[in-house]
């Protein structure tokens, strides 16, 4: 078994043929969930995956199943699961990398004569993206029970047109329940979008978990005044403050070195003319970490050193969290078992965790989930100009086969 | 000659007769250039002075001049001249005082039976406000030859009407060339509008000069990167840089107290997502100095600093100068003779110079020219709450009266 390898030139050319539906106008993709293209894509998934003997099943919010029988009908089966909507200027790999990447470990267990002793679901997640109906990971998330059917068939894109009526509309709506199932395992092969492995030299990310997030909105409130006619010592200007805790939260990330992270993403500046010392700056702060009472800290400590700064400059402040995600840890035994898959393939590796969330979020909330990474040329993402190399895309997809494999034949 | 005073009673309901022509929704006026209450406005203004036995001309963008005549007709006139149009949300003082004050000033001299030896002129400048037409100052600005009658004529408002065509709507296109003509010399009584005087408890501001100002854009590039997957080693971030420059030049007019201002009004950061570390921050700094050789030091010391914090933090910077005011230093004979009038009527008094703009800036190109400043309330102004008492109100309004009578009697 320790010389079984995926076909890598059959996985890109099949990678290739995906992106020629809905391509993108710099080279990647435009694949959009619920579309016209969207509905190619999943036709093309479905058509591939039946040629390979798979049953079909498709639940309620159009989330694709294909399952690939195990010798044992009653065990709980291993899923291999992703997606395959881009952004409207995504890349190739984003998702559909993790979904091609299981067809491919279907193609090798057929071509090889391979039964399994578990069944093996192959899933494909409706809306990962987010881009069109909000929020991202909506797919996975209704079978997980964070959001309701009724939530995400209300959802509308930008033109009005409703989730339900789109899902309809391309004959992906099921009748399968959107719920969870009992599963021995779920992996979900991705690209790192993140530039960690390549600096590092390192082929495969071995995915310890999904960091957590916390967004701050912060405004600072002083009072506005002409910025010709009053003296400096007269102002209350809302700089000298924002721009200390500005300062000092990206410090803060020193003492949390490496996964503390800091972001200011936005400030508006109010009334926001050019001769008119601001009443209110009002800036956003984006703190990650993978460890939740770590996060926790992380954010205590910006509020003190927020209410600290305007304190000492007499400034009004407002903190408000105004939305926080929970870091999710993968399975201890899913970790090893692609650790040691890396391991025994030769492949350079590393701990690493998702800076981004994934499906396998939700999916963790109710099977032993796991990731697995590979390096982003340039850590690009959601860009066209996304890309990786055929070596590491194939080195990934022989993780993602011994993995399961391991798993599969318990 | 000393115990002369103007009636402050009459100048008071003066005012507030003018108030009533586009009255504002907060107390304030909303009275603006070229509109049918600035016609309303203009033509009480003609009526009053006319009932003076003043001779009114008009010239081709509709400055009006109301001029009482002098003893010798020959001799160079003394101009008394500010503007009578109001921003949207405008208070009853900013530019009404000074011309009302110069009727209440001929209103005093007719009724005591004083001639002069000189013409005194009361002028009412067009569109001095620029909210409805750009730019500000443009009446005083079209006489000075800073902008062309042309130009003017072809400015636009926010619904497409032209200057021109508003101008003679309302019938108030002359046929005075706008052009400079010899004056012995221009006075403009005025508001403060900042703080500096009430603080201060004086009455009058001798004013020595308009500052000039600077106006900076600013722009330090990093890199995009994604707040979850980009360590905070590997990013190139803006915002340390920017809040150093911001930190920085706020804190250079410590070195140029009083007189250094320092504004950072308007602030963008590009892509501008919360999850995103911005590409660019690009934000305004607005430098303003009496006088011009320090205005130009401060202006080299933020170009300095700039470059230094960006060259620390291997950012590119985008330095731009995209407007400049010089300085404008006012006739230091009238400065003097301001001050002895104060002096004379037993007022206190400092100097200052004007933090704003002001049609005297344009006058003060063709002839000897100075202001006088009244306190504002809180220092507020182009706010419907602007307020200045009655009594200092009198107080201006008669030295001007004696700062006239000085130079119109020689």
């Amino acid at each position: 078994m320790n010389t079984l390898r995926v076909n890598g030139e059959r996985l890109w050319a099949t990678l290739m043929q995906m992106a020629e539906i809905g391509p993108g106008i710099e080279g990647g993709c435009n694949r959009q969930a619920l579309t016209d293209d969207d509905k190619r894509g999943r036709d093309q998934f479905v058509a591939w995956t039946k040629e390979l003997g798979c049953s079909i099943s498709i639940d309620e919010v159009g989330n694709i199943f294909a399952r690939r029988a195990g010798r044992d009908a009653n065990t709980a089966p291993v899923l291999v699961s992703s997606h395959l909507d881009t952004q409207r200027t995504g890349g190739k790999f984003d998702g559909v990398y993790g979904v091609l990447a299981g067809i491919e470990l279907l193609r090798t267990l057929n071509e090889q004569g391979i039964a399994t002793h578990r069944p093996i679901d192959l899933a494909v997640w409706t809306n990962e993206e987010g881009c069109r109906f909000a929020p991202a990971m909506l797919g996975s998330g209704v079978v997980s029970g964070v959001y309701s059917k009724t939530d995400a068939y209300a959802q509308t894109d930008k033109s009005g047109l409703t989730f339900e009526a789109e899902l309809k509309r391309i004959g992906y709506c099921g009748d399968r329940p959107a719920a969870p199932t009992e599963l021995s395992a779920a992996f979900e092969l991705h690209i790192e979008q993140g530039p960690v492995l390549e600096r590092n030299g390192k082929t495969i990310g071995v995915v310890t978990g999904i960091q957590g997030a916390v967004w701050l909105d912060v405004t600072v409130k002083g009072a506005s005044a002409h910025a010709g006619t009053t003296p400096m010592p007269m102002r209350r200007d809302p700089w000298p403050a924002a721009t200390n805790i500005i300062q000092q939260s990206l410090k803060l990330t020193q003492d949390y070195a490496p996964n503390g992270l800091c972001t200011i993403g936005t400030i508006q500046a109010s009334p926001g003319a050019r001769n008119t010392v601001p009443t209110t700056l009002r800036f956003s702060i984006d703190l990650r970490n993978p460890d939740a009472a770590t996060l926790e800290e992380m954010t205590a400590k910006v509020k003190a050193l927020a209410e600290k700064a305007c304190a000492d400059h007499g400034l009004e402040l407002t903190f408000e969290q105004i939305w926080k995600m929970e870091p999710t840890p993968f399975a201890s035994e899913l970790i090893d078992i692609v650790d040691r898959a890396a391991e025994t393939l030769g492949l350079s590796r590393q701990k690493i965790f998702s800076g981004a969330g994934h499906d396998a979020l939700h999916v963790a909330q109710f099977a032993p989930t796991t990731m697995i990474f590979i390096p982003s040329i340039n850590g690009l993402s959601h860009n066209e100009a996304e890309h990786s190399t055929p070596e590491d895309i194939t080195a990934g997809a022989n993780v993602l086969l011994h993995a399961v494999l391991e798993v599969a034949n318990r």
